[in-house]
């Protein structure tokens, strides 16, 4: 693997670690707790993408400098957010970056088992999206990425742009620092400006408050 | 594949999707919610199936149909369900015939790879089942089918035909059929007349409510 | 499989299985709900295991015995438990059997696998953990494993135990019983004196509350 890409996955994973030991920090949970939520956000995506396409084993049993990277981030996380409060917007900054760069090497990986760009741009959106949506799970919250905010949808712009570079044949380091950028820039106006895509309301919803997870819901 | 059940298997597909769609919309979710929770619910059970056979990569990797059908259903739910109410009732005939097809590929791709009727029944729940259980838990709910329906018994008497007649070595398109109508007579019965299978219920558990899952945890 | 590890293993499959079929009538489940989160409970950390290390099919499928395990345990427990109460501490006892053997055969099967201590470990862990967090996930609860008492950290000790006395290269017979007793002595303890691990509280949860997502059910 490209070593810039290798540095920038390290640092994604660190920080998507932290996402999820934080998480473990609003719900009270334990060091274990605190450790888990941080590893499943900051490899669940890659896993996933790994079992779907049949790479055996997953990329962190090979690599173990992943699971350093995670216990570090994690147990850090833990002793520091106890005495200082942990700066969101810097937090959510680096969050931008560990999703840009997830997406581009989900999509690489998926192009490079399939070599088919539909699979490919889903890879990329899974391995950038879902650590953070079995966080959520782990957390019994509906994950907020399907709510509220512009995420998966720079996710997405990313992959498309990979696939449209690659089908050009556009050199490679132009195209992976293009599709970062792009993911990183949708990701960060929508955070500034607060942009959200248009919520699905169902027609017969009317008094406009939604099905909130009272648990109702018939199918 | 049969073309006959290759078609069937495509409406199993875009049902599901729609389901899972509509789900979204109680939830509120946006667009990327709706595409993603429709796949989930659409992919999901067969995914499973094929991860834990150990069939790589999964169905939905080396035919992009799938996707395609899938995009398209909820895409298109996303659009209509906000204008007009969709007639539930018809709705809910699709999915029964979504579970009847995909109860029966699970048990023949479950046959196929392990010869074992258990395991091939147990395939073919999972991949009639699961989906819908992602669904529930990605929307933070219990899954609705451990509580009221006759839907996963429909599945399990679907495939415990097709165990008995693959043992008797009934000729296949007589199996199939039988199963397929065996499915989707149980569960269409047990709609119609609003049957349940009986509530576990622990003996200390006297003031009859339960632990309803309430489900509060704000985001 | 060492006989007297495969008849442990027995054991622990069909306790995790009944621990399963409990939540299930907390959560007034119906007869297959029941069979589900006691199958998932006790199979759910050894599938994600033979998933994550690329073991296909994962071991459930070549040996039946475990389906036939579950589904006794559980139509069982569907049985007694409407009758009679079952000795919580007894079931607790048997859990912790479950959760000291379900480690040292995450491990064993890790280091087989991959020759390294830290993803032995993690695969211990995952082994001993994962199906009972699965099972609180499918009832809609964060998992209580997360919260309040040492058990992951119990298995954590034993998977640790092994891999020294593996680099020592003690006899095997005498550091699986220790691990055992190890993993056994931890959790016991902290079930008796109510020993927990200390709580991550950020520090800008003043009010002392928390997001506490409601939802009892304690095991």
């Amino acid at each position: 693997m490209d070593p810039f890409i290798h540095i920038l996955d390290l640092v994604g994973t660190g920080v998507f670690a932290i996402t999820g030991a934080l998480a473990a920090g609003r719900k009270r949970m334990d060091i274990f707790g605190v450790v888990v939520l941080g590893g499943v956000t900051a490899l669940g995506g890659g896993t996933l993408r790994d079992v779907i396409l049949g790479i055996r084993p997953v990329f962190w049993i090979s690599r173990t400098d992943y699971l350093v990277v995670v216990a570090i981030a994690a147990i850090g996380t833990y002793l520091l957010a106890r005495r200082w409060r942990l700066p969101a917007i810097g937090l959510m900054y680096m969050d931008a970056v560990g999703l840009a760069v997830f997406t581009i090497i989900g999509f690489r990986t998926g192009f490079h088992v399939t070599h088919q760009y539909s699979i490919a741009i889903v890879m990329g959106v899974i391995t950038g999206v879902f650590g953070g949506i079995i966080r959520d799970v782990l957390s019994a919250e509906v994950p907020l990425i399907f709510r509220r905010e512009i995420y998966a949808s720079a996710s997405l712009c990313g992959a498309a742009f990979l696939a449209l570079s690659s089908y050009l044949q556009l050199p490679r380091s132009f195209s992976v620092s293009v599709a970062l950028l792009t993911t990183l820039a949708i990701r960060i106006t929508a955070l500034h400006w607060n942009l959200a895509l248009p919520i699905f309301r169902l027609k017969d919803d009317k008094d406009g408050r939604g099905d909130e997870p009272k648990a109702g819901g018939d199918a």
